[in-house]
């Protein structure tokens, strides 16, 4: 299958020209057509398979056997021109909503945006309301949400809500649950907010490319009645990028796509939020990784227990306390712990190379907790 | 240690021609012999080490500073002449069985054949009877079970019971507690089936490209007396394959030789199987990894406990409930849900890149789970 | 940020000169300062940052799109010029003290050495007293402990106590909680040792590359008062490494520098040490992973169950009874079993690539637990 496509983007409007087209809609095994495609009028293009730019920087990769090709697929920078600067500093931030009639309404627009990860590293990104990770949603379990969805991205895409229990209609996979939302078009998700717990939304359309150059963002969903919650809450998605002279690439777990860059929260060390606690206090950190790599993270001078898995509580005897907590893509680990001593205390990846900036070190996935008295 | 071969390999008879023949007997650190090597009258070969093929296409490795020598190894394709299609469509279904004065009696042949894992990509699998992954021994906890196992490779094999506390002799480590099985030799396994769980039998010999290239399958053991069953019961073994202009790689953690397809139980999405389940039914999904990589899985709309790990049951109190479990090589996880929402439900590694086929999305290790009325 | 130096070593005499200088001290998000740089005098060169060798053999990457300079960090091969053979085989091993007004002190030394991960693989590791492992630190909970610390490699380091909770002053961690300590100077680490556990000491600066070639070692608390000690207690690190044309790289998780080495306690098998148990005994094995890589671990014959994670006990009711443990980087997993069937049982990474010695099977991450009657 065959197919390549450029595209000018300017601000906020886009314009779109294909060169070649193609309609991939999956067909399941037992050859049943699981979605339907309706395209946008006056819009052709692949909605469920690759969009692959003309240009392929990585011509020496042919000498790996492969065909040029089929290894393409995914190796095409991310286009940053017409792309405007993010105007936002800090992602995952609480996202305001309305109420229509007891339901709680939140605005969520997907655009691309230049975003620093490092004061002198900027990368395409793509994102919900313009920040890495997009805007923190917050309710309360019981609460109806309704998510009004524009995509203002050159390519459809759809929200997935990553272990919310949303009825299929609401689940986002395009060709499964629904079509795809092409650009220019708006879809509004709507369900009850449950159960309790640590979630993430994110794209589900090309998610190897979507949701590895930013398309993510935290979904909390705290306890009626409320449980006692712990003196510091912060959540910490995990994820990784790759910069090549200037441009980005989606960062994957492949010959030549592996990421330089790993951040949390959209930065990398020495950019990552600082921490800030006091002796006595009790910290939970909710860890989310939705890079494509697997992040043990290590804290330093104190011991934490891991108190929910993907946002279900574990029961206290089977509470395990550890120093180090492996989170892999899609997992999420809520830690908890009582800062006892104070000083400067690092948390970050254990792998090494994951705490370097393409190779300088210290750097990438990264904080510091600052425990005072 | 240089050594290469050629072979030619004709459908089920096998002619094999040595260049250049090497025994290598593994020594141990004390220096004592850990096997002995008896070889095959009239055949000479490594047994214990690795079979190189003269073509090599990857020259351009060497400018990363490596031997052509070393960095051959596992580079080479897998040889595909001769090789039969496939005759079964499915793999991991239940082995008939005779009874023989009260042991159940399995017929295991290692063979290769020509597998499609999607319609348009075949690959060249080694397996046990002619599917990926081989046929599913399915016994109940304390059955003596006699496995009769054919090796009709091109190379020495050997099965290890992955799991089940067999004695050292029926371990299947060649060099270690048996010699290898010789193309064209039979070898008889034999044991009683303990504990029950959910448990795998794999080649041990060469496994970085035996075990790659097909060479595993489940291996059930039930309770004796039975528990209480699920309604829907599968086993998912996930894995990974390189296919590169047409020919069969082993895949491995490898520059060069990263995977480009994912599959579970020998097929990438949308050839995977849809695992229908009607409301209220409780599920339980056998996951193994049998590749060299991590899968964790990803289940939507759904949380799910883990009940059993390696085929251990889980302490009810100790269970995690878990939307996402990460499933690293060689572990299995059990995991049961009750489905309570219609539609249809994705299930597949959240390392996204695992969702493609060679970069086309969605693809790969992923499935439907269609949960109706 | 540029920069580049050579160095001579001799044997256990420094001569350092510097092509360029650079001298980065690290600001966190806030602009504040975490740490006070105050060379050696004499000597100037950049101690939070890396220090790139003139020899980057790798000039083929260019064609990855990347810029030689980024791409060369970490690329470089560990100078083994004058670096004098180990003197010791087995690392890892216990630690002799004296006592000085209740304090046990232990003196350590950071030194290169030309070390045999295979009889006929040699590496240049950067070691602890002269082995890989560095020498273990087997102290009891409440012990007052100082380790006199110095630096005889032709780099700054520093040394960070995993998992221990010791005071901020004495974490390791470079610019934040002390300077690190220059070549030739000596540091003094002491602490009250607690909690009881499976711990262990490395490299806090430049830990992708200082870890990777040696900078590890066990650091064991026993509880006060004494628990029921298992018959066989033995600690085991994994870890990886990249020799390439007979020079020794740092093993990373990216293109082209992938481990091709993986070893236990420093030795990749056959040379792995061989666990002798009796039937009936009580095993405790303590696995650390202290490399940039996952390895599940499985064990064949027996099962076992997880009785301390990163140190911690786990309560009797949330043990997980497995065959196969995936250790992550940072992570230490205390397992027991009892040996039950006599003969020589495998117990290796099921990442099979990582059950080879560059390419060559069976070998690496892998060793035999030999039970006799």
């Amino acid at each position: 299958m065959k197919h390549s496509s450029v595209w000018t983007l300017s601000a906020l409007g886009l314009v779109i020209g294909l060169v070649s087209v193609s309609v991939a809609i999956p067909t399941f095994a037992d050859g049943s057509l699981m979605g339907t495609h309706t395209p946008t009028p006056g819009m052709e293009m692949s909605h469920m398979d690759h969009m692959a730019t003309p240009t392929m920087p990585m011509d020496g990769m042919d000498m790996m056997g492969d065909s040029g090709d089929h290894m393409a697929h995914g190796m095409e920078p991310i286009p940053a021109d017409g792309v405007p600067a993010a105007t936002q500093d800090k992602g995952g931030q609480p996202l305001d909503f309305r109420l229509e009639e007891g339901v709680k309404v939140f605005e969520l627009t997907a655009q691309p945006v230049r975003w620093n990860i490092l004061d002198d590293v900027t990368v395409t990104a793509w994102t919900y309301n313009g920040t890495v990770p997009g805007p923190m949603i917050r309710v309360t379990e019981g609460d109806r949400v309704r998510m009004v969805f524009t995509n203002h991205l050159p390519e459809p895409t759809t929200i997935h809500w990553h272990g919310i229990e949303v009825p299929n209609a609401m689940d986002g996979v395009p060709g499964v649950t629904q079509d795809p939302v092409m650009p220019g078009e708006t879809f509004t998700y709507e369900f009850v907010a449950k159960p309790a717990g640590s979630f993430m939304y994110h794209s589900h359309f090309e998610g190897d490319t979507q949701v590895s150059i930013g398309l993510y963002a935290p979904f909390i969903i705290d306890p009626a009645p409320p449980e006692n919650p712990p003196d510091v809450d912060v959540s910490l998605m995990l994820s990784e990028w790759r910069v090549t002279n200037g441009d980005t690439y989606a960062a994957m777990p492949m010959m030549g796509m592996e990421p330089n860059y790993f951040t949390i929260n959209g930065k990398a060390f020495p950019l990552t939020e600082t921490i800030n606690v006091k002796v006595g206090q009790r910290v939970r950190l909710r860890l989310m990784s939705i890079g494509q790599f697997v992040h043990p993270m290590h804290l330093h001078g104190m011991a934490f227990k891991i108190v929910a898995t993907d946002g279900h509580p574990v029961p206290e005897a089977a509470q395990l306390t550890k120093d180090t907590v492996s989170v892999a893509p899609g997992e999420r680990y809520d830690i908890e712990f009582v800062a006892t001593e104070p000083g400067q205390w690092m948390f970050h990846c254990h792998i090494l190379h994951h705490t370097t900036n393409d190779g300088a070190d210290p750097g990438g996935l990264m904080l510091v907790i600052n425990v005072t008295e």
